[in-house]
């Protein structure tokens, strides 16, 4: 027989090779044990693929994110078999990757316990030990439906498939099961030859269970079968799975992090906003402490655009619908928004966006290229409709606080106003302690209907950003599709102290709303022209990055921001009066004191301080009050005994101007 | 025949009289030519009525409120007579005072003219001059219709009146004609004893036209018959009347001023804020310089709060309806609310008032008496259905920025609070220049069923407002039934620039909603007890405090409220770069400065800067430069030469922080 030629991708490099037909995929690979899989003209499949001439071969190594997926895919696989083994009526129903982990739908007469949970893990250790091998199957629909009669929810998967074609609109996670080619199964076989288990799954799948490093199951949830709450309620197991066990360990002490960090945890804890039932989902409120955060926030940042050329405006909450027809808003963004208020023959809308508004401020006199550029800034209260199933503490709220702003430029000026925002934006972030970035270039999908505008707007104006970005030094990727439909946009992707990834500022470059609010300057010429308007938000919302900020910070907030900064604790009541003067002195600067004159004792206030991770304690004995002193306490433990009073005065003032962490 | 004994009142005193039978009223007064009505036992009576024993009578001074009501609809008599004279077609609507005038409604085929205004002014002169004689005469309602024949609104007036009675619903003024009893016919008699005129009307009135001691037509207007506009337009033509020609003077002198200070033009002048179609009645948009204003005001107020111990909280927009009826505001409030949005199966209503969502807070965790005074404070945006005919620029606004607090408070504590909760707010008020104040006391009307929570409740919460209103040594108004559903009110009157009077802040003392919401706190005993809460407004809302503060400083706003606080004027080009160094060292200060660049010449530039009532101007030629010093001139046109850089600097700063008017 002739030989075949195929191409093997590499990280850096390809290279023709010449094999013997029947030759597998793995035999390319069998030199690295992180090769799990192979991605061939593209597709996705099993090591056991048998090569045909001309395909491209490219190894997928565990430790990548199509790695992961097949890892975690498989472990489903695993999971499902360990719990038919142990619960035999129970029914599948769907079981896909999901970020950092699987699921598993089951239909089960009753809910899983934890000690089913500890039963099904201890059963998938056996398995994994077992090494099954996953052995794909191709199936015709009817010989799968004969072989799956007991499984109803696969048998309308098959029936689903047939019918319509669009899984992934049918139920998350049915494309892994089905795909859109035809029919094929996986079955685990054991040493000793047989069938273990089978599944309904397009793959592909580890060789092995014996190459899943590591996993772990985490906890059962109920969810309507599809998603669909007219559906039946399945039991859905949730694992975890990963290349090593270091990876897994890793992402568990993330988890524990970010569940310590839980924003809606510490708010509660350090009394700073809550989510009241009756108000209604997504609309919370701000406590006296909360508020201090917001107050210090929003004044900074309202400072910081004075500074920088932008003018403060004022505008409602509520508007005709006109205003949002002429802005493009209307009627594609209705569903976002809010149902309209009928009043005196007109729609009124709660805004979900400031910059009509400002359009009308613009407009509201003739202006001249001298004025330019102008830039309108306001923290604009919007309201935007979100489903109660993805609202989430502050981080996905109903109502947020803007902090948005509209330059209007000439179109020379573009270029520059893109940078001077883009630095404006990665310096105020730098302010608040986040440091790592990088950015996302958003630009339209040329093959939708959905983006407004000439060819040549949209190449313009995404060069300029794309210049702009390029300039920053910061690494750039793209998200094509992902523009606005009035055009392209920069965001600002930012990592928080646990490594999560923040989407935040946003830059965005607009030739559509001057067009539609008929904007216009006079320019030196005397002739008319049209400004390039482009929006932009530095943290996106005052909410979210409040939300942001505790998780980030664990709720210690910096001085600056802390709620109370200072707290003063006697030793003995006889020092309280003492601890009032250093107080009084405090506030004369701004700073926020108390004097915790309660009946504790000290050690209790000293904790209670910890646990309100108040930054700075001042505490006061016979000693001290003798030498004009205080023991200089950080909420860290650290102490520096017997520092003058005016040496600690000080001391607090410079750390909350500041702005360090402490 | 036997004597008739009467009482006569006195401004401080009262006698009793023995009269003849048929003694007229106007015989007690003959020496006082002030007197042109008279009070009887509570009634308003013309001079002519005859005394009945036991009368308690007072008399009516022409320069009194009554006085100048019956001045002010004897004037619309004689203008509607000067009407009919020179339009005999013309047929009578209604002719009620007013506040400060009067008007009268006429059904014409033609509207009148400026110069028919002329004409019927000269006429009614005449009219005056004629000293006609205002005759009462009683008549049956048959005999009026076939009197009135002519004159088919009226004929609709008597109808209303034997159908329904309740004519001040009917048609504002309706009442002036017809009254409640039997009907009366008003004549007037020239000197010759011929009736020149006749009006269906209750009266009272002058003796003679002569008594109109100065009046003058002001303006015409199309007005629908009883305020309905299915019914027929009529024109009406307003008019005013005084006591004196100095007091029609001022009034006009007033009026004048009003209108120069009018807060609408001015801030179209100064580039402040506008009012977009676009969005809708009663939603203005604040524009840079506005922006500024509104800013200043905020910070400062806020600032104030924080310094008085109350802390700083926020609440979203929209709440579900459950809310306001927790609050009793729903069903009672619904007509003053925006319509609700229909999400998901509630109610969602913008918020009307903020103080059931600072419940919420109050009630997000357990309170302790060591807490109180707990004060909650926020700039909340609420909107309120206003009717399109009432809006007014930033005085009656549909959405508005309440500076809204409330204080928590023991049942104990309530005096002291509210003692300082009323002095809080009438130095506030000072420090934005307002300095002539009363107060006003509204109570219940305890027949009616408005009004929330036992007798006793009442009567304690009136007493602790009547004694901190009267600590307070101002002057104090009752306004019987002017309290809120749930607790009697003090509110601020503050008299502006040109003596009008606002009604400001308020300060409520709320039993109701502590009870539905059902807030407690732990006593020190270890009781649950229910705080009061003290509702206080500071301006009522930014927007109108906005408003009448543009009219009180007719747009000149003390240096540290200006958009812009000074304009450095360069006497030529070559000055520029000096002013420019003296603006860096203002605004290294905070100070808002800008540098006339433009091409115009000097005394331009002062012309603009005094248009815009900017407050300081810094002028700089060769001399000014070589001295490092500037012309230091103020908007009203006085001027230093030869300042030092750093002394101007310091005056502006000074000038600044101090708050004070220049």
């Amino acid at each position: 027989m002739s030989e075949l030629e195929v191409v093997v991708v590499g990280p850096d490099s390809q290279a023709e090779r010449t094999v013997t037909p029947g030759t597998k995929a793995w035999e390319l690979f069998s030199d690295d044990a992180d090769v799990i899989a192979a991605r061939v003209n593209g597709d996705l499949k099993d090591l056991s693929y048998e090569l045909v001439g001309g395909d491209r071969i490219e190894p997928v190594a565990i430790a990548s994110a199509d790695g992961r997926d097949i890892l975690r895919h498989s472990t489903a696989h695993v999971m499902a078999q360990a719990v038919q083994d142990l619960f035999p009526d129970a029914k599948l129903g769907i079981g896909p990757p999901v970020t950092d982990g699987f699921y598993y739908d089951f239909d089960v007469e009753v809910p899983f316990t934890p000690e089913d949970l500890d039963k099904i893990e201890s059963r998938m250790r056996k398995i994994v030990k077992e090494n099954q091998r996953f052995a794909r199957r191709p199936i015709d629909d009817d010989e799968a439906r004969v072989e799956l009669a007991d499984e109803p929810y696969k048998l309308e998967l098959i029936g689903l498939k047939s019918s319509a074609g669009d899984l992934e609109g049918a139920a998350e996670g049915a494309s892994v099961e089905v795909g859109s080619g035809g029919l094929t199964m996986y079955d685990n076989i054991n040493r000793k030859g047989e069938t273990a288990w089978t599944d309904l799954c397009r793959g592909p799948h580890l060789p092995t269970t014996k190459r899943i490093p590591a996993f772990k199951l985490m906890r059962s949830a109920a969810a309507y079968w599809r998603g669909n709450e007219k559906n039946k309620q399945l039991q859905r197991l949730y694992g975890t799975a990963w290349e090593t066990k270091e990876a897994l360990d890793e992402y568990l002490h993330r988890l524990e992090e970010a569940q310590r960090r839980d924003h809606r945890r510490l708010g509660n804890e350090l009394d700073l906003y809550s989510f009241p039932d009756e108000i209604g989902s997504g609309l919370p409120v701000f406590h006296p402490k909360g508020g201090v955060i917001k107050r210090e926030m929003e004044d900074y940042v309202r400072r910081r655009h004075i500074e920088e050329g932008f003018d403060y405006v004022g505008t409602p909450h509520i508007t005709k619908a006109h205003v949002f027809e002429l802005s493009g808003h209307l009627p594609y963004y209705a569903d976002t928004m809010f149902p309209p208020m009928d009043l005196e023959n007109s729609q009124y809308y709660l805004k979900a966006m400031n910059c009509p508004m400002h359009n009308l401020i613009f407009r509201s006199r003739g202006r001249s290229y001298r004025e330019l550029p102008l830039r309108f800034f306001e923290f604009g209260t919007v309201y935007r409709y979100e489903k109660s199933g993805v609202v989430h503490g502050l981080t996905r709220v109903r109502g947020l606080t803007q902090d948005d702003s509209h330059s209007y430029v000439t179109e020379e000026q573009a270029p520059a106003e893109v940078q001077h925002l883009l630095s404006f934006i990665l310096g105020l972030l730098r302010d608040f302690g986040l440091d790592d970035f990088y950015l996302e270039l958003s630009t339209r999908d040329p093959q939708s209907d959905k983006f407004i505008g000439s060819d040549e707007e949209w190449e313009t104006a995404t060069e300029v950003l794309r210049a702009a970005a390029t300039e920053s030094g910061l690494e750039l990727v793209p998200d094509p599709g992902g523009a606005a439909f009035y055009g392209p946009k920069i965001s600002i992707q930012a990592k928080d102290a646990i490594g999560r990834t923040w989407q935040l500022g946003t830059i965005q470059y607009d030739f559509n709303q001057p067009a539609g609010f008929e904007l216009q300057y006079a320019a030196a010429d005397g002739s008319r022209k049209q400004p390039v308007m482009i929006h932009s938000a530095k943290f996106g919302s005052i909410e979210r990055f409040m939300g942001l900020l505790v998780e980030h910070y664990a709720g210690a907030f910096p001085p600056w921001l802390a709620p109370v900064q200072v707290v003063a604790i006697p030793v003995a009541e006889r020092h309280v009066d003492y601890l009032y003067e250093v107080a009084a002195k405090l506030r004369t600067h701004g700073i926020r004191v108390e004097v915790d004159e309660a009946d504790d004792r000290m050690q209790k206030k000293i904790r209670n301080a910890q646990t309100q991770k108040i930054p700075f304690m001042l505490i006061a004995g016979d000693d001290d009050v003798e030498a004009g002193a205080v023991s200089f306490r950080y909420r860290s433990g650290k102490q520096d005994n017997g520092v003058a009073v005016d040496d600690a005065v000080e001391r607090i003032i410079a750390a909350v101007a500041d702005r360090v962490q402490v």
